[in-house]
């Protein structure tokens, strides 16, 4: 299991202190009743408890300035909350400490939406399916999609540079926002909302803000970027031989569809079973078994036949190439969602199959077949009958590389591993170039891993920046940076 | 005119020093003789003209730690030189100095080229011509495009983070760069080359030393993405009323196109005479005269026919909007070229007609047609006469509002207005929130002002991560931040 960040002093604030931050937000707007702040302790997947003594949900980025100012002023540690949906432990207090929790839930308010300037002004407390909802209803797109995009919010995706599933074409949160607000930890506030697709005028404050896990200052708004809504989609699940063969196809689609091509997800067997088992309403739509498939999803703006033609002549050369064995192309939006269903519920599936040791790594998209391959080896050296489910961005060369317990495997002793079977993937990782952590972030579950592993001057640059930007260390200590 | 940047102290390395240096690369590769120094201390609009004592061209990365160890060591100022376009004085020491320039020019390998992982691995020094030659030899596009892509150089590129004619569909270079190999102030040699498409993995180091023209480090070598090469490719110039049908048709096309747009230029009727005279080859392509002009650029990598199809579609719905005057669409690969040399040229064709005083502004889009009124109303209110050449990137909100002097005026003394017109043009600019700088940079025509406008907060900002990365100051000084 992973360690917990405990903090080396535990200064609890005392009655007083507490009062005067519930001052700044009012009572109704602060929790200090330990049941109604467990909740916010734990994370999805049950690896982080910590300990907090006070939730200040701020109506306004002015409270949030007052709040920073005075945990400066008194040296308490803050950790900002958005929709709680982290999977690093970023967004839970330490263990055993006296951390105070923001929680930006209550600024939720789209202060703009503009589909001529294309962009959208947003609290970071708005929830990401409102955001798209609002962008649907001028009939744009804000493309970020995540499996947890019901209830993560604007900040938090901002504060993981969040990916998902259209990364492809659109990247990820540091390519759809162009300005932010900040408030730093003295409670200064940078108004950086800027509108502009271009500015070349200093440093990059907002991309260095994006991905800080909230250990530089608490983002409180964003102008994010709207795109035209696809006029075409399709969307295609297809059967295939192995990572090569889907490699190689990915090459082929690239070269046909270009920016078109808004998806390539690739899926093992395993995968498509646990889904098929256990989701309700999931069911794989070719007739006969295939060790791996890919998902392929296609938008264009200028025409629905665009989208039609270009996946029909991909998916005949893939054939014509011996790359596909077989392939069905959803007929209907409904079809559409079920096989994107099948793809975002690959992790849930497989909850009832016992633990589950996750890796969200990332390599050359060219390396992907010769990772999948020695990973696999060696994971099953070192536990045989792990039952790998290694899914994700193929195009992005980003793999959630999951892995099963052995059937009727203790669960306990199996998670017990999760630190052992880390190093055996993440080395391969490290022998490709990749990264450990291609979109989750870093939070608490990787901060000790990286610094271990990473050039020492990449951690020596970070702490200068950490110490540059948040001098007494309140901003969410224990996360991200070593010793930040 | 601009104000040059003094050193405060100016301390000339001795001769033991200066051998020092020398040593490093060999006598081969350094100068010392003013008249071969000479070239390096001015640019090209002749607003800068430094000292130096130096130039030193390191042949590899591990000479350039060298280089910089030492002058670390000796407090010895450095200035890092590409391939010397840039257009704020980024790359010119400053005036009565005595900083050593460090040149890459040497530094010109393609170090990889690979087609399948889609990236080139190149040194700075490498001219962006040939990195796009590199691409196509493999059937792939390096899409940055610039006017000066013959002789400008990948590290400038990045440290300015250039734009260019492409940025609509493929990014500035933060979006076409994955990883990058820099020497820090100490020599000490961060290895960031990778080729990962997602990595969440701490903060933004690569975004921060992209664009921050040598002030916190040499960049000397980059892993950059390449693409599919479109195989449709249409060109079309079109003649209509003002910049607010233009920015109808840019919605329009948008709409349609998508991320087949890939250019949408805008130019006044002056800028078209002014190339028609000036530019050999280049002629207006429409048979009647309009008061304004765009560039559409429209790139399909499914089929020849798509680009047709989706010009036509396009220009149809504009001519039936009313937005539309007159169109022709370029029949061959001469013709896309001829009038995207008109474009290119357009800055080029102002110097027949005398002095010309220049701004490199972004504003949001949707703003662009009321900026580009008031500015004309405010600089002609100031200096009646003035002849406004105002062209660029209306897709991006980024316009090159070039003034030429009045007919007859004095050069010298119309230059001389050069900090005042400036003013009346950025006053505007800000008022809608947009930046004075949008793809050149800051370096020092812009130092100052942005220090004067901007958020404080923003240059505190700026001025802690400066001292984080270059405690002793010796890298480019005088450049971006102020007092850095």
């Amino acid at each position: 299991m992973p360690i917990s960040q405990k903090p080396s002093a535990s200064l609890a604030p005392d009655t007083a202190l507490i009062e005067r931050f519930i001052a700044i937000v009012g009572t109704t707007h602060a929790l200090t009743e330990p049941a109604d702040i467990t909740p916010y302790l734990t994370e999805n997947r049950g690896l982080y408890h910590g300990a907090s003594p006070l939730v200040l949900k701020p109506g306004s980025t002015e409270e949030v300035s007052k709040i920073l100012a005075l945990a400066s002023e008194t040296n308490s540690p803050i950790v900002p909350v958005s929709g709680r949906t982290g999977l690093v432990g970023g967004q839970v207090p330490r263990d055993g400490s006296s951390d105070i929790l923001l929680s930006l839930e209550r600024m939720n308010r789209v202060r703009e939406v503009d589909p001529v300037g294309n962009v959208i002004v947003a609290d970071a407390g708005c929830i990401l399916a409102d955001i798209q909802k609002a962008a649907e209803e001028v009939n744009r797109l804000f493309p970020l999609s995540l499996g947890s995009e019901g209830s993560c919010r604007i900040g938090g995706n901002l504060a993981t540079n969040a990916g998902g599933t259209a990364v492809l074409v659109y990247g990820n949160m540091r390519q759809l926002c162009l300005g932010l607000e900040v408030v730093l930890p003295t409670g200064e506030i940078w108004n950086g909302l800027r509108r502009l697709k271009k500015d070349n005028s200093g440093y990059d404050l907002r991309d260095l803000f994006i991905g800080a896990e909230g250990t530089l200052g608490v983002i409180t708004g964003a102008v994010l970027k709207l795109y035209p809504r696809p006029l075409g989609h399709e969307v295609a699940f297809v059967g295939l031989k192995s990572p090569a063969e889907a490699l190689s196809l990915f090459e082929k689609a690239g070269a046909l569809c270009g920016p078109a091509l808004t998806g390539f997800e690739l899926m093992p067997r395993i995968g498509v079973d646990f889904t098929s088992r256990h989701i309700p309403g999931v069911r794989d739509p070719l007739s006969t078994r295939h060790d791996w498939y890919v998902l392929i999803d296609i938008s264009t703006s200028d025409a629905v036949e665009t989208a039609k033609t270009m996946m029909q002549d991909m998916l005949e050369q893939g054939l014509e190439a011996g790359l596909i064995d077989d392939a069905v192309v959803a007929g209907s939006e409904a079809q559409r969602k079920a096989i994107w269903h099948m793809r975002e519920s690959m992790s849930d599936a497989q909850k009832p199959e016992g633990g589950s040791i996750k890796h969200d790594v990332s390599v050359p998209i060219a390396s992907i077949p010769v990772f999948m391959k020695e990973a696999e080896d060696a994971v099953l050296a070192a536990m045989p009958g792990a039952r790998v489910c290694a899914f994700g961005h193929l195009g992005d060369g980003n793999i959630h590389y999951n892995i099963s317990q052995p059937i009727g495997a203790d669960k306990a002793e199996f998670i017990g591993r999760w630190r052992e079977i880390n190093k055996v993937v993440h080395d391969i990782v490290r022998a490709h170039g990749g990264s450990i952590s291609a979109e989750h972030g870093v939070g608490q579950l990787k901060r000790a891993e990286l610094a271990e592993t990473r050039p020492p001057i990449e951690t020596v640059l970070m702490q200068r920046i950490k110490q540059a930007f948040d001098p007494t260390g309140i901003m969410n200590p224990g996360k991200v940076v070593p010793n930040g």
